[in-house]
């Protein structure tokens, strides 16, 4: 599969795309249901034909129940001169999500039991929600809450939670085009590819890894395939439960898996790795960042940084029951930048050159798990002979090719069976793509076999 | 088992208490056998009802024979004047232990091949003995030495070798009082503190291990105990020999075990692994030492090191036959501070702090084995849902009480019936005492089962 | 086996003894077949008893065939004015490693293609070669190659390649002289002694490793082996191939491995490690070198490097049809040295005291793989009582004679037929001839029995 990276090829124009069709997004409310969400599947309907997944309010999701549907018209406050003081309409975030409706007068000192702000961060909107306790309240700038005199006000949310209603989500599942994952697609392996989707006007948390994703989907539909490629576009925490609870068996067949977020931020690039810590996904992202440290222009080394149970849906996957190997990739992870949950997680924080930045270096963790095959070397007593076959300098004593000529000899070296394509790669300290290549160059030469995976 | 830490509320009382206990054991003349250690653990008996055992002088022990008791009425030097240079009478260590009786008269230089001092320590008398070879000696300061006149001497030592004796020890178990162990004490898993009996008078390498231990004895036999807890008090070396030696199949139900000694100085805490290096008791010990490195007033940091087969009784316990998980926690180890066998460690070396504080440590190991059980999710599948069982925060984005969250999620993930708690805190990193309250709040939950450890 | 030691002695006569064998069989145009491997492996004879082995050139070996014999009688250039500007009667390296015989006059620039020099090292001739593409060549200095005036030149290379003819090897087999491998010597374990022998005039990379093995075999044939102990002395890869190829079931028998080159230049010593990389010779010569390391006078530490598969022919031994536990120590690896496959690798490179060292350190590993047994301890329960043997200070509480006595009691601790005496070296981070030593002692008083290694 060498075509997962042609798309980088317009990096530049997917960047600049993913980052209008997260401006189209951007406004919309979201939560872990309503409309909002649906929405936002139809927009990414407009990318990749994927399917919308409806489930009713009241369904039992392992330890779960899926909540009412909850959906608002408006939300607002006014102030006692009748003025609008906080607007949905201005903002998402000023309402805290799953907010029950209310109708009310009030004078300031109860209204304010209901107000959320940061005292730190005093011009910005922080992000609430209460899906599981009922409640309602506002969010908005501290400096706006310390100016609102007293007197009466009027706090009005025109909200359903409808228990009649239901949780969407999108999925997509791209069947391997080859190998023997094509003969029989539902017992392929898979890689998974998870993201939330349930955020309302919160930029890089969450729509930059919406269109990642949605863009890498497009990207392998592509391509040739041998493993399956699986996405889901999911409500957090409950979305991931919910599809869990609905894939119980094909959980099993998950060979791979990434939790995508925080996408489009100028930060350098975090993986967390699964529980397992050791998984063919964690050695492969650990391996290409560590390629990426010595490049031209990366100031700051990635960071590889150790599973703990908390962050987004890995926490799901990484249940002990699962144990999936499912780890996060992302660029600064949640909580670690100033905007994070906040109304300055907006469209200027999310750039076009760090979208295609992500976008690149997941096909190239696609294109690794592609083509991260086990071999067998056939000739493996003694080294066989290259230099009749075209793969060895034939003058000896010189020094030339020699970096090349080490890719070949540590494959036959290593292809015992035993070690994959990546371990190989990193037990000779060399870029993947060159140990893949020498691979190539062997089988065209009848030297190697691919066998099962122990 | 929250008992055991309780008498820490009591801990400056207890270290004073423990000191009075060692100036009054301080001036018997013990050694492997005979009346002085009967008298120690006469004094002993006053704080916990441990059993005496004698085993006759000559019983096969493993490798060894119990030699003959010993015992001196009095041993002392005149002279050429007549007067007493040397006097047991004034200070234990004046004896070389299991001298042979003499009664001679001799030059100084005849009787300067029988005396033992320390030039670089000229004011201190040396610790000597000779179990094993018969000779007799005496240890005196090297400035008395130095200024013996030429002259005819008398040596006396007034001693008994007797081949019908027996050699004397202490035991104390304190059974399970609760779980599978309560019901058939004799299949109990057990905890093995060993501490000799058989120095003189040197108040740290032998006393404050006594005192702590039998505070420590005192203390869980107040308390709730899943485990059994067998304190033994033996002379060095023969003691162990004879105790594994009396109890081959015990010593299999042995899971944990500490070898005590050096407690009362004020240096920082020394822990030595066993054979094994990554028992339970290794890792405990590390564990509760790395936690305290960082704690206020902690200015040096604790020392973990590999055992070593040289040291205290560890060496038989941890013999290859036996290989049994027993570490050594002291103070300053054995051989390291410059009053070690001499007469400077004396009273004054060990401090009630310093013991209360040794006492204190050895009493969260206690609570850690007691309390470091396995456990396993019951509802492994994805997470279960926390804020209906009050054990999470209702609303949303805040940040509060992450740290008690992290905890529940930590045992919630790692509780697969494979990691001890030891072993979720150590991957955590967070402390034991944090990860046990989770788990208590998990159980009483209805989400843990305790298994059978692996 | 106290006996591959006693060499040492003579170590400064072995040094000058080998660089004058070397300077005896530096001016024979040897390559990977004809006369001069033979003439070579005849001097060689006259050190050890050598087997000479010739495989008729066609014959198939693993996935390569010899190749023709090749020998050459002269080879020149003569220039415009007649005069030979290159002659192979000079120096061996002026001739390109098998050319073809070619009789024919050109001009400047048809001869110039080939040409071998090296522009970095205008003065030297470098090594070339072309073993399985017919082509011919002749090797100059770049400051000569310069000054050739423009004219019609004449190359002259009497040459055969002779399709009749054999690859040459020697091969000596040094059996078990006691142990259970001296009654049935086909059976024993093996030690792999290997050395390439076809390298023209160049000193350190070939005829050092020659000298140093050649008396490495002379000094084991005197002293008593447990363990079968062969030398091959082969041409580089077709040599280890065609051996490996008709010794396939032998090849199981080898239990540690080592290919010798550079072994006469100053430079500080270099193991790399087999493919394992933690076979016994890896542990074994990790573990002198350690000890070494801190040696008076050793000013820069030996290196210890991981496997890699390129180099010499560990490449052959370590391929994964075989693995086989070999490694290789030199001084300096090939291509390291400035001097490295150039005229420059003459007899100047080669010091005496660097070749009696190598020696030196070759009958260490020796003497440690012979004496690298397994134990176990015969009175595993608890400590025996060492001072009734005569094995430990008879006087309590001093200091003398301890680190003997540590050792005696590492042996003890961890004899229990898991650990060979070098796993005990290494826990104990003592020199395995302490260790060795406390071994024998034990053995000598019954406390010690061999077993089979795992």
């Amino acid at each position: 599969m060498s075509g997962p990276r042609e798309p980088d090829a317009g990096r530049g124009g997917a960047g600049a795309a993913m980052h209008e069709w997260i401006a189209r997004a951007y406004p919309i409310c979201r939560s872990i249901t309503g409309d909002g969400v649906r929405r936002t599947l139809e927009l990414a309907r407009e990318i990749v034909p994927l399917e919308v997944h409806e489930v009713p309010s009241g369904t039992a999701a392992l330890d779960w129940t899926v909540p009412p549907e909850w959906n608002v018209r408006e939300a607002w406050i006014a102030g006692p001169d009748g003025r609008r003081v906080v607007d949905l309409a201005d903002h998402t975030l000023h309402l805290m999500g799953y907010s029950v409706p209310v109708r009310a007068r009030m004078d300031r000192a109860e209204l304010d039991a209901h107000l959320h702000s940061l005292p730190d961060q005093p011009e910005l909107i922080p992000y609430r929600t209460s899906y599981y306790r009922e409640a309602w309240g506002f969010c908005l700038p501290q400096r706006v809450r310390e100016a609102l005199p007293e007197g009466e006000y009027e706090a009005a949310i025109d909200s359903t939670l409808d228990p009649e209603g239901s949780l969407s989500y999108g999925e997509l599942f791209l069947p391997p085009t080859t190998g023997a994952g094509a003969a029989d697609p539902a017992a392929a392996r898979e890689v998974l590819i998870s993201c939330h989707v349930c955020h309302p006007s919160l930029a890089n948390d969450n729509l930059s890894g919406l269109a990642v994703t949605l863009w890498l989907a497009r990207a392998l539909s592509a391509v040739e395939r041998r493993l399956g490629w699986r996405f889901v576009w999911i409500p957090g925490t409950i979305g991931a439960i919910v599809w869990l609870a609905r894939n119980r068996e094909r959980a099993g067949r998950i060979a791979h898996g990434l939790v995508a977020a925080n996408l489009g931020d100028p930060g350098r690039f975090h993986y967390k790795k699964s529980r397992r810590g050791d998984a063919t996904i964690d050695r492969a992202v650990a391996h290409l960042l560590a390629g990426r440290a010595g490049e031209t222009g990366v100031v700051e080394a990635p960071v590889i940084e150790d599973w703990v149970p908390y962050g987004y849906d890995e926490r799901q996957y990484c249940s002990p029951g699962f144990d999936l190997p499912v780890g996060s990739l992302t660029r600064t992870p949640w909580g670690r930048y100033p905007e994070y949950h906040t109304s300055a997680d907006d469209l200027s924080l999310v750039r076009p050159g760090a979208l295609a930045g992500s976008l690149g270096l997941y096909l190239e963790v696609a294109a690794l798990l592609e083509a991260n095959r086990t071999y067998r070397n056939l000739s493996p007593y003694g080294e066989p002979q290259l230099g009749r076959r075209g793969l060895y300098a034939a003058t000896g004593g010189g020094g030339e090719g020699r970096d090349r000529q080490l890719a070949l000899l540590w494959v036959l070296n290593l292809a015992d069976g035993e070690h994959d394509l990546l371990a190989i790669a990193e037990r000779a300290g060399l870029p993947f793509a060159r140990v893949e290549e020498a691979a190539r160059d062997l089988i065209a030469a009848g030297l190697l076999e691919e066998v099962e995976p122990r």
